[in-house]
């Protein structure tokens, strides 16, 4: 019965640590979608809001990895327990900067200001959030019913997010050219869109450790990379 | 004499292990060191050599991965020992990203091109980048020496990387609104800095490590930063 009760006890402290995984994922995805909706909207109270909601998620972080830490110490756990634990750990320190991310995102609200003339530029935006966010919650869906056969999905939608990517970069490089107005808040918005671009990137990550996780294996290490955006040349007229 | 033999080979697989982290360190200046100067020199021969060197960096994080997780599964270590191992596949990943940073450095330098109007802007990239270079080699003098008590100058310096992050933004925007002609090459270069800047704030994630490796405890949540570009406006005349 006493090594019944440690097992079913290890079980239930890595169901713990997944359900801890599960929130700081949805805080993370609040986050995104808040930041985005404040920087289409100029709303700089939003922003704020999204900013102290950060840390929340810097605080998960830390108290996932000492729990997890803790685990280990504690049940020495072997194959694929470890793995669970140390996936654990991945997976939160990937989350973090996911809010770091949107909370950046929030922080260039106010620099971007009320642009009217950007507003094609906010809806490609919102859409390619909506894509990265897609990808987001989807991997963590993955995560909670362990459904690693179905994981193929997460190339498929990095090669949409880095075409996005590509074409929002293009177009505001031309807004830019167009209007040296525009220069300043294009350049927040470049590095908005870059932001949105590394959330599919965590996004990815973090399936990535579910393979191991589940598997013991590494994905191959260079994952097909379409992102063309740092050899783009756009010439003045 | 069995359990001496166990401990002193527990020791030297750790002693490999940092011996391994201390080997991909060095790569990754190099990489560094070398995207600069192919940046600086419009060098897309020796741009193509810093990419190509990107992959034994992926390699190295992996066997760095694969044998800390070999090595808890196997000696069961506890407290300091496992904080150690934890510590090297922290410090792995966060040198895997400063190769990618750099990599990613080498893949503009095309886009760049050879302007020679922006010679300013590249000494002040150059000067950045050695910043942040000795900040992230002054951190693996720490992690090599375990000296953690002179661990305060990372703060410090942080808060150089940003002023001078800062300065560097602000500058790259006067020259794109000066002439449209400047605005693809200083987009790539905007990019560049914040590369570098993220070189830095890896530097000091590799700092909070070394810190909690040897005393058990984490940083404070929220570092100091002073980063402020999110917040710049430069107004077109």
């Amino acid at each position: 019965m006493q090594s019944l009760h440690i097992v079913s006890s290890y079980d239930d402290e890595l169901k713990q640590l997944s359900k801890h995984i599960a929130a700081m994922g949805g805080h993370a995805e609040r986050m995104i979608e808040q930041a985005i909706a404040a920087l289409v909207a100029s709303d700089t109270d939003l922003a704020r809001k999204v900013i102290e909601a950060d840390l929340a998620l810097d605080q998960g972080q830390r108290e996932v990895d000492d729990k997890a830490i803790l685990l280990i110490g504690k049940r020495q756990p072997m194959a694929s327990d470890l793995r669970e634990v140390i996936g654990v750990i991945r997976i939160s320190a990937d989350l973090e900067r996911v809010g770091d991310l949107a909370k950046n995102i929030a922080k260039r609200v106010a620099s971007v200001g009320d642009n009217l003339q950007l507003a094609s530029l906010y809806r490609g935006l919102e859409a390619f959030a909506h894509l990265a966010l897609t990808q987001l919650k989807e991997v963590l869906d993955v995560y909670a019913s362990r459904s690693v056969e179905t994981i193929s999905f997460v190339r498929d939608r990095d090669d949409q997010i880095d075409a996005m990517y590509t074409s929002l970069f293009r177009e505001l490089l031309t807004y830019m050219m167009e209007n040296p107005r525009n220069i300043s808040p294009c350049t927040h918005l470049l590095f908005c869109a870059k932001n949105i671009e590394r959330i599919g990137d965590h996004a990815t990550n973090i399936a990535e450790t579910i393979y191991y996780i589940t598997t013991g294996e590494q994905l191959p290490t260079e994952r097909p990379k379409s992102d063309k955006t740092d050899q783009i040349v756009i010439s003045a007229q």
